[in-house]
């Protein structure tokens, strides 16, 4: 059991409270409730037995420690949380004992207390992940004309603005959320099988009861019960995985744009407990811990999701934490970048100073493709060659280069040649693409709930 | 470069050949005959240039080693490329060289070629996913009605029938082959954006070329030029994983029914080259060899998403070496599985054998049902325990067993215990379960194209 | 934070308390006791100060939650553990407080406090890992002479001995033990380098004060502080993961064996909360669910190894919860297997009979290369296909079928071939590797505990 | 099978031809020629037959497509191999094809061989890695006083020096490589164990064979055939993780010090497709490219290890294949990290220009610890923190800031704070840790060869 304060940065309070002994227990009683009123509506077992087990899963004092060590003796969290049940029933009314989990396999109330877990953890998610593209639209709507480096390979290239860096994000961002929340609720469709998935103990009523107690629980319902499986539990996760990692990227990038080198960008940050000068990018820290987890997570997910025949050996017993771990750290990361972006300083001046020191040489292939035209290829290069070793040594700038030499010179028009003027002119695209990936998102926002 | 002979197992020649040199180096030439085309056609560049191009690209003597070598220095394979084709270009009408490329970066040509080469391959997987789902539909039809026994933990449980465990099979690899053909899709979208994406060097005619190249390709336009967002890489390589999964599942089953001691199913199988006698699980060997490979090159593809900036570092270089070993795997998965499946023994009479000599153990569930109604849970529980000590000791049946001993004797009625007498009969809706199962697979096929 | 019962079987009591928030806030003041002791012992700090930091940090009353919320803001578990202790300091003391964590950095502190943690849970986990080598020991001893099956691709092969099988199992986490104790002992090694690696707070006075800390914490002193080299932690982690693979084969052989079908095995095991008859594997389901952890785990760490500069931006706030979630999944795969084997109940007969009931097929080998040196290679090959076919139709013994066919029958010499008359007997060298493998399980034992 | 073309980033010539298809032939029949060969020796089989055998393995025309096509049909590349030599041999004469293979089984060649591929494969990563440790351990000299600044998450901290960074990375790389070569040396032993690992063709006869085949091969005997126990494949591919980790780590470096906003490192690099000017990491780019395969191989490599019994279904089909990505991934890091040191530009001038361009902010730690000592912690903090605000806004540096403020400047003794002055001498024990980490690099490197 990771404690709170080693896991302190690759998960957040609400997630992991989705997860916690009170919720999981909470979530099986709530199966278990669920079956037996469902049982009782259909006539499948006495209503007052229903009654009684709905006041007996009511108890607070179900033994945590105990539950656990046994589960882990049994490897089902089922069995001794059943057997719970079943004493509390009996101290109310032995004869309501016999139909606590009437039916149900461990399975049924394991997985089915999972899903309900995920849907509480899930509305957080969703919350921050709204409040991210919004600030993130918001952002790129403000600096569709702040021009700054785009930088490939850590070097610096043709010029980009924010706002389509910020759009791209969102993008990205909005696209990972669609294949997420699809996957989430494939995801949520009630388990509900009996000993080996075929509701044998319900003879010709199992497809009644299903659909009642899938009401109950507020759970869609599966083509067939689900236990062995795994395919919606490693879409789900691996599906973590995708959007942890457009989150990832953002975090990266925002961490190397608040270089004290190149200056950019800056979170609110975290200090030193060393060094008082320090402002750290500790808010992008966070959200690459945690989505730096989510790879192995989901490489998990996919290797235990072989379950043999109708309930596997080894698959299952690991698949609830999996499951947690993955949404807490993939939840981690959204919050987190939530956070960083809603605080995040641009400085419009320093992106200004950074293109301006690149001294028009990342319009080279502007140059290049211009003189291409006009010389030849071989020809061209080898001017633009000449022109960029003229920047280097003179430290002048690629206009100045490019008006030195006289057979670059020659074939010069102004108005042609914006871009050596002002490198900040050569943008191509670069506000259409920007339209393009915020109606996309927009789109999405309005196409559905989630 | 992994060789034939090592790789055997792992991937298939169908989708091996689409990664080939040949079909790389075929399809990087495409993406740059179809924008030299496309620019003509829009008067970018000269029609002539274009015509050159054209004629420079069908050349059969690029030297694969040589731009091999080149692309490791310079961590682009576009570089060389470009330079061989200049080259030839060049040979035949130097003033066209000029137009090789022209405006374009090397992520443009080494994305999309990757794309077109993912395009060659998913059409032979298509075809071997369809033949499995076939197969395992008829199976499924063929034995709605072999009982055979449940396994949960890898011991006999209640009975279900082969059918369900057929349409359970297909049902999963439906719902994964939905996802996977669907990250498919969303990855057949040109990457085209220039030297940072922003589509710089043409100005205002992006947009058109854009459209007018993707036309030529046969590909889809994307929000954006998603050179640094890989998520649909991530995701695609992520649903092969989640698809090979569910493929592994059934082949982990097989060869577990193959075992000699359960004998209920066969493949066609191989042989040994020490002992004549055996006959292996071979086929089910080689899916989960291959499906094996892919929780590792899922949780590469998610680490290796978050490129910095407007072009990675390390991210990118790798990323199509990276796609074709997860599609040959998961190919390789699926054809594999095909031909298990397509030649699949199955023994009706053994799992009959299987399911008697569990001499109705697998039924105590509804013994103690039964009697819970009538004799309340921890006596009907004592009871069963009790019957469940004569057939291990006397090495008779339940039935017998429970009818030996007065005190469950005198609650049996004939008539409500049909499964004592016959456990086959203990099926509960496995029959309805079957036909959803394979109409939500039939959906899937009829509703679309992939 | 998961909870305990989410994690149930994927941990231990023990060793999840050498992670807990007592544990990891108690290491961690252990660290700055220790720093200020071997400070004020070297005069780097008064005395006085350092007993009033000594005293602070017995307090009981560290607020976890606020420690764990401001470790997220910060990214860094540090920075609110210095403040927390530098307030109850200054409450006792203002003058004292200046001098806490004096000249040290975060990732001292954190990094250390790991370290300490690790060394508790290690203690543990040896002490299973040394039973779990006792047992099979034990076993093989027991059962040098007990015949079984070999199976390869789960199929009959020729025979081999339990004894054997045993010895293989304790040989194979014999070596793992090795390199995963020789990592443990790589990693106990101080983290002391200051606010970037250097010392620099204590000018020329570094090492010895390096020194004097490592004797306060009984930990090895480092050719260098580590902070940004993970290597350490990587080779750590991943031998956590070689040696629960190794486990994890010994719980797939158990769980295979236990199969009602096999029967050769049985664990104690576990039942079922729907069937009464189950005797479930599952301490081969705790082995397996906690071992398939680790390769995405190792994943993590391997990823997360590559720390920019002297301190990463998203490598380090995740390595301690990594570390945790690595020791808590092996540890409860060695501890579960242990237990597993303890109580592991070993059906002498039914291994006998399974060997019988392959009716002598498995030594056609033994019968092929007999005839193949007196008939040659086709010959020989063709007969042998002959017996087998007259095995499977007849349901006779390879040896009757052999004797039925001339061909064969005239050249067998019952003195050359007495396994075909007991395949038993086919061993060859199955004792001497038994003895081979004990004796290096045994040299390790005795060659040192770590 | 992966392209040349696709894999050029991510694997290098000679590491690939370790592997290929040759390669791999020649191995598996120098594994057959070994064992006729031992065999003969000890009278095992007639010399006249070895002799033949010898013979017809040296044929060049073996049919190496359809060898891969049956392989996949039977999961061995052993079974048609062997065919295909006893059809060779039977040419010459049948007699001797009695006995090619004799005794022996599929994993014995198959695995054997793949170790002699390692082997090969080996040496020239081991002089990749010494040409590497070399180049650093000179970088390490020649800067042992070239002060840069130190970076914690990016934000510049305490200066360094290169010479101890070079140090850093040389030591970390030195310690993954002992790791790396001992799992390398365990893992260079024998597999012999014949059917089900039992040497049972041999009789008495088998440690005596397993002894001259072992010397036939050059190869280590180890405790047991190791067939079903890949502990050692684990080990070694998990080592290659680690050290690939620590070759990333140092491309991660090089490359961010590269940017062209800290200038202070360049490599030679290489071009860009579409721009000019640009001078990339790529070397650094292929270094990260191929160690960012390792995590997932890794993974893969301990799921993988699990073979059930004594052969797995789907773990071995995979496993030659897996150990040649993982060299090939790895070697490919090391030679291309190798290339990047050996050539790598320092700019001394740009390191002091951005220690210097910092402000003295850096030794705010220095000054924070020196006030604490004459007025109280809150106090010296508030006093930094002035200071610091002052450097911000007047862009000043912190010596003539805090000379500013009379409260600290009536505290300081330039004597005992020369760092204020010059930051560069802030760098405690900077020069003896890089000392100790080149000494234990050297031992490392006289103890063994590897």
């Amino acid at each position: 059991m990771a404690s709170r304060l080693i896991t302190a940065c690759v998960t957040t309070g609400p997630v992991s409270t989705a997860f916690s002994d009170d919720a999981v227990l909470g979530a099986m009683l709530e199966f278990e409730v669920a079956l037996a009123r469902a049982e009782a509506r259909l006539g499948i077992i006495p209503a007052s037995a229903a009654d009684v087990i709905v006041r007996a899963a009511a108890a607070r004092d179900f033994p945590v420690d105990a539950i656990a060590e046994e589960a882990r003796r049994t490897a089902s969290l089922a069995i001794p949380l059943v057997n719970a049940l079943v004493d509390r029933t009996e101290a109310i009314d032995p004869a309501a004992a016999g139909y606590v989990h009437w039916g149900a396999t461990s399975q049924d109330v394991v997985d089915t207390a999972m899903l309900l877990c995920v849907r509480r953890a899930w509305a957080t998610i969703a919350v921050d992940h709204a409040r991210l593209i919004d600030s993130l639209t918001r952002l790129a709507a403000a600096h569709a004309d702040t021009v700054m480096l785009g930088r490939t390979l850590l070097q610096p290239a043709v010029p980009v603005t924010f706002g389509l860096k910020c759009a791209g994000w969102a993008g990205a961002l909005t696209r990972c959320w669609r294949i997420w929340s699809d996957a989430c609720a494939n995801l949520q469709v009630l388990q509900f099988g009996g000993a080996a998935g075929t509701l044998a103990a319900f003879g010709a009523r199992g497809e009644e009861l299903e659909q009642a107690l899938a009401e109950e629980l507020g759970l869609a319902i599966p083509d067939a019960p689900w236990h062995a499986h795994r395919d919606r539990i490693a879409a789900f996760v691996a599906a973590s995985g995708v959007h942890a990692a457009a989150a990832a990227k953002v975090a990266r990038d925002v961490s190397l744009l608040m270089q004290a080198e190149v200056g950019e960008l800056s979170e609110q940050g975290g200090g030193s407990s060393a060094m008082p000068h320090k402002r750290n990018p500790s808010g992008s820290a966070v959200v690459l811990a945690s989505a730096g987890r989510l790879p192995g997570l989901v490489a998990t997910a996919l290797s235990a999701a072989g379950h043999e025949h109708e309930r596997g050996v080894g698959g299952w017993p690991g698949d609830a934490a999996l499951v947690a771990d993955a949404l807490e750290a993939a939840g981690s990361a959204v919050a987190a970048l939530a956070d960083v972006v809603d605080h995040l300083h641009v400085d419009v001046d320093r992106m200004r100073q950074n293109v301006e020191a690149a001294a028009g040489t990342v319009v080279s292939e502007a140059l290049a493709l211009y003189l291409r035209q006009r010389v030849g290829r071989r020809r061209a290069d080898a001017l633009v060659k000449e022109a960029l070793t003229v920047v280097a040594t003179s430290r002048t700038s690629l206009a100045e280069a490019a008006a030195s030499i006289p057979s670059i010179a020659e074939h010069l028009d102004p108005a042609d040649t914006p871009w050596l003027a002002d490198p900040s002119t050569y943008l191509g695209s670069a506000g259409r693409l920007q339209e393009r990936l915020l109606d996309a998102a927009a789109r999405q926002d309005s196409s559905g709930e989630e």
